[in-house]
């Protein structure tokens, strides 16, 4: 089984996570939450958005929750970024990196941004201006890469073309998201060898929901087609808007303890993110889908035996 | 992505998972959650078992359900037996295949059933001696296979060792059950690779459970390694006794989702499964682990296909 020595993890619970809770989370807990993070070794957090406050009630403390977070030096915090006022809003708040985003599905950009894909890149071009002129770094992420709920299959031409677009823009750091956990295995596979295989500068990492169980599989396709970037959400905070009651984003821990079980370096001290994990679900108040906190570190397996004992 | 194109399925909810269940399913549902999952497409039912009705009340009514149950001849009705005298009351019952079962790990087996492996293989030969003049199959599980909570790795030289007493007894049907959810996917994959090269004439199964969130990453590795036989249960009914809160098996909607995806053939109508998992989440009246019958059947891949609109 060929896998990679090492992955770089983005830890997105912050704000893709907790975006998806009605309920505001104090921002004092906020807070708490990334200051702990950024004591695990993790090297970057998405920290949260710049989206209009009516538009996501629950990330309308960006400006104060940056300013009061202290920032280890090691760890990029950054921000989505939804449009060129949101940009100018994450210079003032000297973020590390502005995440853009977009469909690869036309309905579900439609629905989600109310912009076609071709305004989404008008728009991104935007960002990036503001952010270039701060030095600040862009990277993108594309949702329903795997497939939309509205259109159903998203050709592997249709995401060729849209890499092009961005490296053109000079963006190469690209993330394909499984926005709803329409992925499978087989499919990431063979869609990771052929994107890594044409856009050799490129950085791309892969996002996926476990909303359909598959998960961690999907993760370990990425890692046997070479892919070494991945994103989690501590204790699977998240959901799935088109499914109420179903997983959203994979767990970061989860993922941790699959790789480290491996033998990947991931970086991160797993039981600080453990810890993490449940102060999460305290914090939220009811079970949260990550599985690694429940069952504690399984303590004989590669990275996992520092933790015997 | 080298994998088989179709596989064999067992479902082990009705027993594996209801085991863990301490309110007492009634008999009438148990039936007719039986009688449904006989006309999914399913091949093998592990349908309940025949230990001593003081030490799982769960499944005192085993006479009574497997002489009220309707049984379609295209399905394998397997009862876990764990001695001679649960292999007379099977015999008696007129079960399709007996289950046997005893652990990779030492103390896992002490503990759980008061014998060394060494006892237990002969309490199995005892058994195999009821079967065979029955006339009734006999497949074994190897429990704690992938690592023991007590003892810890478990190395391959065991389990090469442990397969071949079995191939010696003439039992050939033999599943590796990861009890606690410790395998992780590269352990998978070699020890799936070294077995099936070793033991030629067996056939292998994998058991797997999500108690730390690798399950069906550790379903792929086996996929890739050539092992066609896999347990779930349905909507993931089940736990984990080391772990409480925590999940037990894999579940069986799922796994047929992300094959069927992929391509793989299982025979079994996803549909009238997901009905299944809904069914017995009403029964057990609480959250299961299950994700597809939350999220449902995403439409536009492989065998999926042909449940779109």
């Amino acid at each position: 089984m060929n896998l990679p020595k090492q992955v770089m993890l983005r830890e997105v619970g912050p704000r893709d996570g907790l975006q998806a809770e009605k309920a505001f989370l104090p921002t004092e807990e906020k807070i708490e939450l990334i200051n702990a993070l950024s004591k695990t070794g993790l090297c970057y957090i998405e920290a949260t958005s710049f989206v209009h406050p009516k538009a996501i009630p629950q990330l309308a403390d960006a400006e104060e929750l940056l300013s009061r977070i202290h920032r280890n030096p090691e760890v990029t915090y950054g921000v989505m970024v939804p449009n060129p006022k949101g940009a100018q809003r994450a210079v003032s708040s000297k973020v590390d990196d502005m995440m853009v985003f977009f469909s690869a599905s036309e309905t579900h950009n439609l629905k989600n941004v109310r912009m076609t894909v071709e305004q989404s890149l008008q728009n991104i071009q935007d960002v990036l201006d503001i952010a270039v002129k701060a030095d600040i770094p862009v990277s993108a992420i594309i949702a329903t890469s795997f497939g939309c709920p509205f259109e159903g299959e998203i050709s592997e031409n249709r995401l060729i073309d849209l890499v092009g677009r961005l490296n053109d823009m000079g963006i190469m750091d690209i993330y394909f998201g499984d926005t709803t956990g329409m992925a499978n295995p087989k499919q990431v596979h063979n869609l990771s060898t052929k994107l890594l295989s044409s856009f050799p500068e490129s950085r791309f990492g892969l996002h996926f929901h476990n909303t359909r169980g598959a998960g961690s599989a999907n993760i370990l396709a990425g890692l046997q087609a070479g892919v070494t970037r991945f994103d989690g959400s501590i204790a699977g905070l998240g959901g799935c808007p088109f499914a109420p009651g179903a997983t959203g984003n994979v767990s970061t821990e989860d993922i941790v303890h699959m790789m480290e079980a491996m033998g990947i370096k991931t970086g991160i001290d797993l039981k600080a993110l453990i810890s993490c994990a449940r102060k999460v679900q305290e914090y939220i108040g009811r079970e949260l889908p990550g599985q690694v906190m429940k069952a504690g570190i399984c303590p004989c397996s590669g990275g996992l035996k520092r933790y015997a004992a």
